[in-house]
């Protein structure tokens, strides 16, 4: 399949280039949505020192990975993570040919509506949910379905597309982070092969700097034409003790920057950090009700609690949304 | 930890520049140790035409994705898979602390030199090594582990060090592909770590693009420093037909340019030249017993059968070592 190069992918070759053929940081206005508060100053000085030459803190450009998680950090997450609306359009437009859902959850919930009780279980119900409408779908076919729903759902109360409810100040953070010679990555709970199918053009990020949870996979030959299968088994949940393994087994090597925005994110921040010389852990906080949603502590999706008491004095830059962003989403999105 | 920047990967994100400002496939002096022979020309002609903008076969630069298998194919795998003398040194190296070894298979073959009792049950016998012998360590232990012994070890039969033992052909290919925006990887049975440790300075390919066989791992605090752990427990098997499925796993999308030697390349080869559009299968088949070793149907190590028989008619390339190459190994190793 031919696909053009998409734009965001060029601008990080181009990023490449320039990475190259300067040595010093990108001016700082490279992050107009941001604020001059001090969260973008701690980013912009800890770039500033790991890419300037002879610095005692200089990075070889190889080792400068960068590592995102996605759902409340990239992309909102409230009042459900986005790719479990997908699973639940999934599930009701698999419905006819499975009768025996209404009996069985949490299903059943889901086909009346009742999200809740369909998630009364936590992340073990959405895995089951998850495992039983993939399982036998082609990689190929696996991602027209998400191509497909990506392009016509819509969110229950913005009524954006989901890829259109990413956040501006840190897709220019990427950019700016890969302007720099960094190599960036998303690192998430999500699947590893849903977020693939949006990653390179929504991002920046090619399917192979995608780290997430997964299912297994199988080689077969279907009508004499190999095809990858998806099967109903687990293979990784990339969460919480999860990310610095998922990092260690995808990327191979330990991160200089890291951001997230939930405790799901604790130990990805906390290994990146403890590295060796200068090292970037940063937490976005939501707490702008109006623009976007405000939660951190109490709430189910993306709970955030011990990152805000132990994160400032493991020297992380806590982003408060409200007061450092001076936009939410893109404000002419695609 | 800091090193400088790999002259490999520096050519690397040179090439990136280079692809980028020209659109003409780099000429093919390009591959100086490769005899002027069909081999030679089909890597050419196929490199020219994929690159080449407006051509019916053209592919954007995020798409050239190239994967090569590591023993046999970059570098040698005789007698015996290097990694395997890698963990019978372990094995004696760690004895005195482990008295039981001396009555328990395969160990107990290993410390008396019997490398072929050793391995009489196969690969299973090696992984269980590998496994006793790494399980508990952190990554940056194993890391070290493995850098101090390439730096030492020497191969029984040639007396270089294994990473010298490298095909200065294949490093010429590396290169010439990325030259041409080609993002070049290794998808091998080998341990993913273990290939990781080397492959950057080796050649050029950076750790997050090395996919490999696997043990699991765990993230702990060891006296208050976070640390990722080996454990004994099996991951992923990247041979035959998971060969395909790490593709997949890792990389996410399919290849356009695979290169193998054995039967367990099959379906990456396969999969990678049943896709749309110009693909490229090559094997390459070790029929220099003088320069290298000849070996295909009846070696255990690098067993190639099915691809001779079968490849030719599927387009794939067969690259004979002894007619195509005129050179092995680099003529000043590092």
């Amino acid at each position: 399949m031919k696909t053009p190069i998409p734009r965001l992918v060029l601008n990080g070759i181009l990023a490449t280039v320039i990475a190259c053929a300067t040595t010093e940081a990108q001016a700082a206005d490279s992050l107009p949505s941001w604020n001059d508060s001090p969260a973008k100053q701690s980013i912009v000085g800890f770039v500033a020192k790991v890419t300037k030459p002879g610095s005692p803190d200089f990075v070889p450009i190889p080792e400068r990975i960068a590592v995102f998680d996605n759902d409340g950090c990239l992309w909102s997450e409230q009042p459900m993570y986005f790719q479990a609306y997908y699973i639940f359009d999934r599930i009701k437009a698999l419905a006819p040919g499975h009768p025996e859902w209404k009996e069985k959850e949490p299903f059943a919930s889901v086909l009346k509506g009742d999200v809740k009780s369909a998630l009364a279980d936590g992340e073990h119900a959405l895995l089951e949910m998850a495992m039983a409408t993939h399982a036998g779908l082609t990689s190929e076919e696996f991602d027209k379905v998400i191509r497909d729903w990506l392009a016509t759902a819509k969110h229950p109360t913005t009524g954006l597309r989901y890829n259109q409810m990413v956040y501006q100040p840190m897709l220019e953070l990427l950019a700016y982070l890969r302007a720099n010679g960094f190599k960036t990555f998303i690192v998430s709970g999500g699947g590893i092969d849903f977020m693939r199918v949006f990653a390179e053009e929504t991002y920046g990020i090619p399917p192979e700097q995608v780290v997430g949870s997964s299912i297994k996979a199988k080689y077969e030959l279907r009508e004499g034409k190999p095809v990858i299968v998806k099967i109903a088994e687990l293979d990784f949940i990339d969460d919480k003790e999860g990310k610095p393994v998922g990092i260690y087994q995808h990327i191979g090597r330990r991160p200089i920057f890291a951001a997230g925005n939930s405790d799901g994110d604790f130990q990805m921040l906390e290994w990146t950090t403890a590295g060796e010389g200068a090292r970037f852990g940063m937490l976005v906080h939501h707490t702008d009700a109006e623009r976007e949603f405000a939660y951190d502590r109490e709430s189910h999706v993306g709970k955030l609690d011990r990152g805000l008491v132990e994160g400032p004095a493991l020297g992380w830059t806590i982003v408060n949304m409200k007061g450092d962003w001076k936009s939410i989403y893109p404000a002419s999105p695609e």
